[in-house]
């Protein structure tokens, strides 16, 4: 699924075809050196008229990373792995600066093009971060869980207004690495010009060939644990995880947060 | 102010820590083949819950092109890259198949969280293509003015419900490069175990940091030119950029646009 025939790739290109999500990682500590590396590559991603609208909180303090791992949708392996960082949308220290300018900027804040900004701007750091950790050999993981009781870990962060947490992401050594997912074909998410509506079609077959990579995956894991692959049990299929996801996570309490917090108002 | 002193990098952070937006291209086109591995590197990005919340649209017909660049905030240059790439949070694509699936998830889809899930879904994709046409040479930059006349530009792209465009990515071979933009000090965006509230002093510091490069490029570009770098005008801080920004670009429009496309109703 995954040919590149004679096309000329590089390391950077290599790196990002690789990614996969890392949930298993060894006690070794990533150094302070690659710390800065990965802050500094974060900071490097561009930004909406450079509002630079983000903020990265680490959390270093052991006790704190197991009470956020908890939060985070019971994910104990958060706890394990070597770096925590909490990427939150931050609109509060441009909003500080025009306060201090006495420039009110108060309604634009409130707006859903600003959420959108800061959202973006957090979101191209993570990634920047992502791939500066994976090309140095390290495993990833984005927390979205960390929205799932969003009220007590924003007070836990001390968040103020204009400020909330978009994910996490952990990163450490790689004790185990799954296999790419297979993504989409590249038809059911690129058009020319115009959206195209027409892809359902494509999606069914791709349901079938992410069942088969789940399968694939439960055998390799029950092999390397010295299992014998028992019955075939069913494994789940993209739509089938569609529905898990929205009903397993449907986050009402959302927009109650945002509109808070000052988000999301007009 | 960018020392790395004796740390390791590899080619891809240094492709990350070199990363400027590039608003001047050569006439040579982008090959097929590279398009191609950079639309495989923005599906190969992390996806929440992975549910591939996105679509990319590439404006390839001339005419369009010259339209989208007039709507998107009247940036010509828009039309002169190679390759203009429009990034989509897209959760209809997923409403769709749960339909056949006779799944209702419309609430869900109406929640703010579901509007966070396709917008990073977005950005994580963009970021990668950005990274990877960076790391073969190529330049980029994001346009964030596609929100400026979001509904013309998604009647144009005929766009349905639980659809928009976030940003387009203009791609093509750098004929100007600035230098890169110092970030903001990393102590302003980085913390360990709860927000930072007290930044705003390094941030008059950073101000003038800015407009000295602001300067610095003015210089630069008078040289470029063959002109005598004439009086000094004064040159645009950091924060006053912020101040412009939230003033000349509004969008107020966002909230009613976003919810008549089904977004963020509750």
């Amino acid at each position: 699924m995954w040919h590149y025939g004679c096309m000329q790739t590089n390391q950077t290109i290599e790196t990002l075809l690789k990614h996969v999500s890392v949930r298993e990682f060894t006690d070794e500590k990533v150094g302070d050196d690659q710390v800065e590396l990965l802050l500094r590559s974060a900071q490097a991603a561009a930004s909406s008229n450079f509002l630079q609208a983000y903020s990265i909180i680490e959390i270093t303090d052991e006790e704190l990373k197991e009470d956020l791992a908890a939060l985070s949708g019971d994910q104990p392996f958060i706890a394990t792995a070597s770096n925590f960082f909490i990427f939150c949308a931050d609109l509060h220290r441009n909003e500080e600066l025009m306060i201090e300018k006495e420039v009110n900027i108060s309604q634009q804040l409130e707006g859903a093009d600003a959420f959108i900004v800061a959202t973006v701007d957090a979101s191209l750091a993570a990634q920047n971060l992502v791939v500066a950790a994976e090309s140095m050999g390290l495993g990833t993981c984005y927390i979205g869980g960390v929205r799932e009781n969003i009220v007590q870990i924003s007070q836990l962060l001390e968040l103020p207004n204009f400020v909330y947490p978009v994910f996490g992401v952990v990163v450490g050594h790689p004790a185990h690495r799954n296999a790419p997912k297979p993504r989409l074909p590249l038809d059911a998410v690129y058009s020319e010009n115009r959206y195209n509506p027409d892809t359902i079609e494509t999606m069914w077959e791709y349901d079938e060939a992410l069942q088969d990579y789940y399968a694939r995956r439960a055998r390799e894991a029950a092999r390397a644990a010295g299992e014998e692959a028992g019955e075939a049990t069913p494994h789940r299929s993209w739509s089938q995880g569609i529905a898990h996801t929205f009903f397993a996570h449907p986050r009402r309490f959302m927009m109650k947060f945002l509109n808070r917090r000052g988000w999301l108002r007009n």
